[in-house]
């Protein structure tokens, strides 16, 4: 018989996108949505980006290094630079997105049946990089409560098996917004080293921190061996499109297997590295509005949902998104609902279900995660239906 | 102990850019090295590609549809419908070049442990991705005495095991150039059918045929459902460096597990979505100079390579590439040699090893791939060095 593999059956969907078309019947009953679900910013591209991509005088459009462009790789270095990273353009190898980061790091460091440690509820993707990768995800609890911060060590010691291979760690988080401090990046830093783990540190909301400082893994004094770094430009220059991100770590080992991965799928796309080399000479204050506008846009969706009966939303540090717990049975149900049986005065919003970011069955069935991507009176009015909607709910509790 | 994966370890690098050192340090002694290595075409590419990037107004670069834009894939339908392959936008993934595609299909239709067999000598980068997926390639020997037609229909029967769930048909093929016909398609077509395998058909030279038709294994009647066609538009408009291939199949489960790996990536590459648009309104004849080209290119080198003493070189019938039959000893320690130690005239030549191609240890040996990417100018020139350098070779047998 001619069956797909069970790999390709276990694959997770998407947990956002499997509600897109219950927006889009939505959509073409006339009711308005607000996409409150995916972090996909509306900042502008910088214009200076673009055009560095219009100028650009390709005759023949080579493969690029596998590595990625030379130029580009040592023009990197400086961004990394102002950020006190200290890194060389060979440390770097550029990556077609964020998300090849990832599966170069969950293939080069773990081996079927290894094991990663993420503190849930996490990016969702990684349990699709796991699945391609073979290895085990073993989630910790953080909790809404804490406003989800690191949890404590003795629960990264009980999960810690001889098949423990590294921890991974978005910070700022997706989908949490929390900014980790100074002493929990101490405390992991001692974890892996203390187990011999790497760190996998997804930093791809660095520049959108709205309060206290960031601290990038690369900065782990006596952990250069241990950390590898999935970056991407995608949020940080509002250019998800163009496919661009970077794994970057000290550890030659881990450097020179990435890079067969590197070769085997020849090199990353051309246009966006010419994008992201012009990006790097973009002014200092280049991120001041943008994190400006993010800010005002938290403020005024956290304060929002914390007005709104039984509704619970911390206030996260970083990132462009917050996670709320509801008075709701079934966050599934509910975003289900809100697209399919829900208007007020013409509109309704698409959330993400937190479901979709526990690996751990039955948590986060009341919580949603919400991406502050459109504008404040937006954001407002996205909150109103969602206050209409809960008084209404049938399976409110 | 912070150690890789043995997947990274096992991971094989690229045959082809091992030798690229010793060509950096032959060319910073001042000697020319005609690069015959790689298959990165030296045709421009076409300027309505080109001027359709520098065209398009992005404001937002957001993320496309995990699929491709579908302006894109339903232009592609038409692309597709002149190669009376008879698709729609819904039958194609747009993919992060044709490696990409590659890697879903062995993810999306096979586990680890299962066996896919492959004609050698292949594409060495097949193995990369057997790697990736954990999958185990098993080769059947074609020969260079027959210009590498398909090996006889008994050595598949003899090649399939219960672990057997794909073949891989690369047409024209890379490195042979060698272009299947229609009683080798049926053959394969019975082949799959019988023993309920997928093929992979890899036609990223379908443009590039200098006698006799192609035929797209998407042409073969009664096996829709076994067909995963894994394309790109690198060779196709000489756009290796934009990065987008396709992932096609008429088989619904085959299509919904590769989208799943899909979504988790978020999207392939947007600027280079608009260049393979613009090119599927190319004018009809686009491809005649190209091909005229390309087949002056072979037949110069398929003379000048079968003149030299001791060399046979069939002629191929498509893509850009020739192999060669040396009197030597070992291709590697040979091609090495013509880097570190040779020059004719202030020039020496690169050329791939044929073992790189073989999954068979051993074969190959005194073999070569030759890319004519070159002018021809430019070859007679490589050919000449060729001829010399044979002449003094210690190694020659």
């Amino acid at each position: 018989m001619l069956q797909i593999s069970k790999r390709g059956l276990t694959m997770p969907a998407s947990p956002i996108r499997k509600l897109v078309p219950f927006a889009e019947a939505a959509k073409k009953r006339g009711t308005k949505v607000y996409h409150l679900n995916i972090g996909q910013p509306d900042i502008v591209t910088p214009q200076a980006c673009i055009d560095a991509v219009k100028n650009c005088d390709v005759h023949v459009l080579e493969y690029s290094h596998s590595a990625g462009n030379e130029s580009y790789r040592k023009k990197l270095t400086e961004y990394y630079a102002k950020n006190n990273i200290d890194i060389t353009a060979n440390d770097i190898i550029v990556t077609t997105g964020g998300s090849e980061a990832i599966l170069f790091g969950f293939m080069a460091c773990l081996d079927a049946g290894d094991e990663v440690i993420i503190p849930e509820p996490f990016y969702a993707n990684y349990n699709g990089f796991a699945v391609q990768a073979d290895v085990k995800v073993v989630p910790i609890s953080s909790t809404i409560e804490t406003g989800f911060a690191l949890p404590p060590i003795e629960e990264f010691e009980k999960a810690i098996t001889p098949k423990t291979k590294a921890i991974v760690l978005c910070n700022p988080n997706n989908p949490t917004g929390y900014l980790y401090s100074a002493a929990e990046m101490e405390t992991l830093k001692n974890i892996i080293i203390k187990h011999q783990l790497f760190l996998f540190a997804d930093e791809a909301y660095r520049e959108f921190c709205y309060e206290g400082q960031h601290i990038s893994a690369m900065h782990l004094k006596g952990a250069e061996q241990h950390v590898v770094l999935m970056d991407t430009i995608s949020k940080r220059y509002s250019a998800c499109g163009g496919r661009i991100g970077a794994f970057i770590s000290k550890n030659k080992s881990v450097m020179d297997a990435a890079m067969k991965f590197a070769q085997a799928r020849l090199s990353p796309p051309y246009y966006a590295q010419v994008l992201g080399e012009a990006a790097v000479d973009l002014p200092d204050d280049y991120f001041d509005t943008t994190k400006a506008e993010y800010k005002l846009r938290r403020d005024t969706l956290v304060a929002a949902l914390n007005k709104i009966d039984g509704v619970f939303c911390p206030n996260p540090g970083g990132a462009f998104y917050v996670m709320a717990k509801l008075p709701i049975d079934d966050c599934d149900k509910f975003c289900q609902w809100l697209l399919e049986e829900f208007s007020y005065e013409g509109a309704t919003l698409m959330m993400a279900p937190a479901t979709g970011f526990y690996s751990t069955k039955g948590l986060g069935k009341n919580e949603v995660r919400l991406a502050y991507v459109l504008n404040t009176d937006a954001i407002l009015a996205a909150a109103e239906c969602l206050e209409e909607a809960l008084k209404i709910y049938p399976g409110r509790i």
